[in-house]
């Protein structure tokens, strides 16, 4: 077998297993299923990953390579952090339309305690929550109040997320169509709903802590 | 079989396959397997449902029977819309923490097609939509453009979700207790994400209207 050869086995094992467990759910797939859709021996299964888990191990870093990316690359001290925000957004926006996918993959074993897996995920969130909560400082809320972090961040991902589960609902109901100018002015307003929201935990928080202080005293 | 007994039968069919569809997915459950959780003989799930869909109908119309009413016993004419908000926020966020399963059944089965679900799914989410719908008219949106509640809908209910979805994550990593005060602080937080995002939606939205009015003229 050629180098070629082998990419592609270990390649087409990988797209077949993120298109199953997205479509049915980590528990319910078995290797031989994964290893059918990807028209290859079971036996490479083994060979690439050691097994399941480790086809999804491979899945959950390969998402959190490209989704702290996504993030990180858009924050930027010298810009304004209402423009980060935005950017972010649109960022996450078009990363979930190509990779819809593998984010839901990530997203949907993120509470499962699959052994070997928990680990890996929790230190790829922490990560990832570290580059939402530099911004989140720029808004003026508390660094060691890792409270607001906490749902901004899966709100940020689960909101965009739930609108590609929900798009064949919504075709049908309003008669979008999912174009370019769809997503224009869908990114605007996911924008607009963080950056107005964000500013409002911000202030919130702020006068939390200003109302601490004055009993404190 | 006693009146009792036959209403108990059904009961643990349906609590049985809420757990097994939230869990796994509807397509990975098989009836048997309901009723060997429920147990109950199988016949008895034709008996009731005529089989697997005619649960999850059931299930389905069960959840938009209780939310409908969550969201629509907040809206109160009578009331400032930031109240009615801050109350449909609240309310969704206790609903969803006592019956987190068959909110997950019912959102994660809304994409799927699956004959005589898609027809129910799609009538009731028109219905739930029509109370935000009345909100956001009052927040000075547009009522004629269905854009913004076809993304603040969705939004809420999958942000609040997603909080139940990864409370074991946020768990290990941020050490929360998920007692009164935590939900008392999550419940604000969420409302003002919200209040504040919304009231940016209808800025932005009110601006576009009238720059293309301008265009017009």
């Amino acid at each position: 077998m050629t180098g070629k050869q082998k990419k592609e086995a270990r390649k087409r094992i990988l797209d077949s297993a993120i298109s199953l467990f997205a479509r049915k759910v980590y528990a319910a797939v078995g290797v031989r299923e994964i290893a059918q859709e990807a028209e290859v021996n079971i036996s490479m299964i083994s060979y690439y990953f050691g097994g399941k888990a480790g086809i999804l191990k491979t899945i959950i870093n390969e998402f959190h390579n490209q989704y702290y990316r996504v993030i990180t690359d858009a924050i930027d001290d010298s810009k304004p952090p209402e423009e980060c925000l935005r950017l972010i957004i649109s960022r996450i926006i078009s990363f979930v339309r190509i990779n819809t996918e593998i984010t839901m993959v990530a997203f949907n074993t993120l509470p499962l305690d699959i052994p070997g897996i928990t680990d890996i995920q929790a230190g790829r969130v922490i990560e990832m929550l570290e580059g939402i909560n530099s911004l989140c400082r720029r808004f003026d809320m508390d660094p060691n109040d890792p409270f607001p972090i906490s749902i901004i961040g899966p709100a940020m991902l689960s909101t965009i997320l739930s609108h590609f589960r929900l798009k064949p609902v919504q075709k049908n109901i309003f008669g979008f169509e999912f174009d370019h100018a769809f997503y224009e002015r869908y990114a605007r307003t996911i924008e607009t709903l963080f950056l107005y929201g964000i500013t409002g935990i911000a202030a919130q928080s702020k006068k939390a802590k200003g109302d601490k202080n004055e009993t404190d005293c």
